[in-house]
């Protein structure tokens, strides 16, 4: 592979759309040749456009091209574009890339739940993607949507995911203390949570009581006839933002079909390194799932790099008095939650033969 | 009763302790008599040995006491003494102190599980303040301990109290997100909490879930005969430490003996007054329990000082899909869950007649 | 005096209007007859129209109120109103209050610096109210404009105004470091601020270098021939954002005019009760500047509430290795900074005769 | 080079021990040999010893290292020793190093104005090694003592060294907003500063006064006869601690012998390198001054982690109404302004010979 896939950002300017430049840019598969926004950025340099919140410097390329509309077909060809816009906005954009022929990696939620659209936590449920060949089907299009969790889905999810394949994860208890690079930019006040806990994140409940369930789910049939069967895991979430800049931490209580000490949860979870084919992606961390056994782990001040974002780290696994057993884990946010996971996604779509890759 | 009581303060240069001196010295039935630290203070006038935290000036009477060494009996006469003491050194002090004919309102956790120990949140279970005839009987005092539960403990179960009169609560998931001062001074280390989560708090949970079993008891038998029968709830606790200086915040989930509506909860909740007998205390708030309906609340920011901080606020009641209901709560662990409850306490011990009030 | 004076606000649902409210729905001369907001706000219940971000709750009759269109006249009578209007459309909606007969008591920076308009800390500069008659008669209005100073330079004229008075004020360099309140809602972002300082606040140190001089400046000539002469204090201040909720701390560096020790300095400031027609004033508090020994006082934290927001604390007074005093001052700046500054300089109007009492 | 320079570290438990511990387990030149601490932790792997703090684990052959007193001779041959050591025991031990002809690379303030002592930055006066020969000669020592300044300093210097070449720097205003790393572990009490600004720091406001002085000198004399004679620059400093974990940001009003314009200013700290010979140095960054011209920047937030933690930030540069100009700074407190620091210093030794390489 000596050329690189031409991709596009959609929502370029925002807070997930600069983690997109970021990690793009340097991007051993993909090659940044459009950054798209909405009319009012249009036409201006990505660098002044953006209001650039990324400690590391816009990479200089990026800075210098010009934001396009974020309309299908765009006059550079894209094989892939990652999308990062305002849900409110981006259905019409997003199904126009898919009908172009274009595989749209999308953060937004639209989409998530639809029965032909893979929901995805690669090292979990890879084999999802294969409901691309129904979404074309049904849907008629050239290119295809796949989708990445809520941000605290995807950090939980990584956690419950060796636990239910091991001992069948029935019912989970999850509150989240989730930071406020989640909500994007600017997003929270600060007079709001400075100093502060707010107990309740509009609509994120929800989305991790049933994107938790698909995603765990199982594929069954095949070509068209192909459709994923929710996990019977049934979630209650309590959500709550922090006045931490990134890391959601989550702690969880969690019911087993087959009982489990906690030493074999940390074995299992120590073990677990998910689907094979999603080892050698670029993006994809040494093992998705760290175990710290010290008392006060993990925390999002020492523990959020792992794997460069992409690593949950799990910690105080105990018993439960009314579940089996009670733990606390850690995402990066905006990496596993968001950005990392899209372009995680992208590389499956590559290197599974969807996008070609010369 | 013209004359005022007059009590002490064991561990009265500690955080607690500042706040003891801060309820007392204003206090309409207590007069501070003796301010008691360690051997190291002793001798000097509480200003110079108190590291002041509190934003209100130093009493100015207070100020200039000197410290005793906290060892019955005080030089001076005491009804009463508060006890913010260190736990590791707090039992053969209060003990003392009670076989004094002493009356201790203690603030430690050592002796809040002992069977013939009053664990009190007056609102709840006033009457178990019965068990003092026990304790004199069994260990041979004139005078008495009475103790004020854990900080989140004190707040869930002012939330868990009315629902449990009315439909009966069987089980109950928390998580904490508490506050700093509840580790009292210096306590949490700013490297590790500014910007951070830390997902543990040593002991914390294992009282949440002992110690709401036992206020939420029944009293049954009288005199030297009574005994609490510990309420068949249990909780699953998960205790987190969040970079706010006052005020626990904890999310609940509430599984039922009768089902109920959120609609039927709130109205419990909001009706709810408590023991009769608490009511007129000084430091008894209008309303122990307020439910704010706002999508946001309760807050420590907005909501802490309700009742003068001894109100607890409830918000976001709505189902659950394992147990009944959710809700989130808000208490100020230093009032309602320290120093002001521990005051409510030796006014009850006043009200019912254990101590004279001329 | 048995009725109130009936006032207005403007602007009555931003942070500073809500202050407005709370304090002027208790206050013994005025009475809340109209808020008043954008017209996106207009005919809404206040209560509804407001997002109400104060932690005590919306007085019940004003959150009944219906909200008003911001513009003269009302229906209602006023004879004052307070404004908290946006600076960018402040401007004609002031004027035309004032050109009805009403006095503008107003927080926005639009007026502040012309020479006809008084720029008062009411304990510094009560005399300069007299400003007025040139107001009127150069603008033909029946009421006025008096506006308070900006709220970093709000606290720092009070540290400054006893050496001025004492000494001369010659040079000052400042520094601050405010809180995220002074911004307004939603303002300053989380994500910006959390964990962090931000070494610029757009305009605020050309505030506080302008308005110092002319609020310690001299009043000369009377009646229409009144003019204020700036004090010839150079100012450079340096402007800093941090994560503090409620609070404007700065260090000053003071050149005199005559020399002054600490010591001395510390006695002017402490004795400093400043213009004697303004002590009884309802929201004057008891010492206007107030002097903390201790080695890390002031604080945000410990220090703020002192004479219910209204008195500054001075802490540090030492010598300067390049001027001649080092200092560090706090400011309440949502209270002396601004709702609580206009208030008393509502309140001078009415002492003082330009708004009749009954 | 085939063999790495065996160092041990003083004080290895500590947080800038930690910070030694990383820096030094991948360094290309050295190789940890010995990791000494207080007889409390003697004995013990240092994997135990250390409450380790750093987000990356601790490297794993130091973790297993067994932790040594801090006293001379060790066991371990060692050329240099790295000493993050307590200021109140380090000085009997650094001495008796040096003594025994070891070079100590000291973080502590004890020796830090000594005449014969070098106090470096290196980019700005790694000239002033030549101390060493005085320090030999006066003290009998085989080895010596070099000196990193305060972290405050730090970074003040090297805003001012390219301006003091250029300009000569005259007089300087500093208000520093310094992350609470810089107070050691566990340092600053979370109840002091969270939602908080302390405007004090024990002792820093006259380490930045004189180290500064000293640092900007110019050495004079050869040999036994050198000396350095410090420059002078008044400074005047107000120190204040902020909730922010690591980077100190500084504001600065600077006065120069020959008048310069901000964008004069801003030429000459573009270009500034330094001195010649520490360019090359494995800590040393690309550049060790950067200048960010938009409008709201330094902030610890998003460019502390500049040149590795090596590179100070300048911005806002502009005029200054009483001296010549003002800017705001920011610097990484525990890179630049401690363990990189002291890192950077031994690599100076060994490429100007007093250490052998081999």
């Amino acid at each position: 592979m000596s050329a690189k896939i031409p991709v596009g950002i959609l929502g370029a300017t925002g807070t997930v759309g600069q983690k997109f430049v970021r990690l793009l840019a340097e991007h051993p598969w993909f090659e940044i040749a459009a950054v798209c926004a909405s009319e009012a950025s249009a036409g201006r340099p990505y660098g002044e456009a953006a209001r650039w919140r990324e400690p590391a410097p816009i990479p200089e390329p990026v800075a210098r091209m010009l934001v396009r509309p974020a309309t299908p077909p765009l006059e550079v060809p894209v094989r892939i574009v990652f999308s990062a816009l305002d849900a409110a906005v981006a259905r019409p954009i997003e199904e126009g890339f898919a009908a172009a022929g274009v595989y749209v990696v999308t953060n937004t939620r639209n989409l998530r739940m639809d029965p032909d659209v893979p929901l995805l936590v690669p090292e979990v449920n890879a084999d999802h993607l294969a409901l691309l060949h129904v979404q074309q089907r049904a849907r008629g299009w050239r290119g295809g949507v796949v989708a990445n969790p809520n941000c605290s889905t995807a950090a939980l999810v990584l956690a419950l995911a060796p636990l239910h394949q091991a001992f069948g994860v029935t019912r989970a208890f999850v509150a989240t203390m989730q930071a406020v690079s989640g909500a994007g930019y600017p997003g929270v006040a600060s007079l709001d949570i400075v100093g502060n806990v707010i107990p309740h994140i509009g609509g994120e409940e929800e989305k991790i009581e049933t994107e938790t369930r698909k995603i765990l789910g199982a594929l069954a049939g095949e070509g068209d006839a192909a459709g994923v069967t929710e996990a019977d895991v049934v979630v209650s979430a309590h959500a709550n933002r922090v006045p931490v800049i990134d890391g959601h931490t989550e702690v969880v209580s969690v019911g087993l079909a087959r009982r489990a000490t906690p030493e074999e949860a940390v074995a299992v979870l120590r073990d677990w390194t998910g689907h094979a084919s999603v080892r050698g992606l670029p993006s994809s961390p040494a093992r998705p799932v760290e175990v710290d056994e010290r008392a006060d782990r993990p925390q999002p001040r020492l523990d959020l790099e792992r794997g460069r974002g992409m690593t949950v780290t799990v910690g105080r696994v105990r018993p439960c008095r009314l579940l089996d057993l009670r733990l606390a884990l850690l995402g990066h946010n905006t990496l596993r939650g968001a950005a990392g996971a899209a372009v995680q996604n992208a590389e499956l779509l590559v290197a599974q033969g969807w996008v070609p890759r010369g």
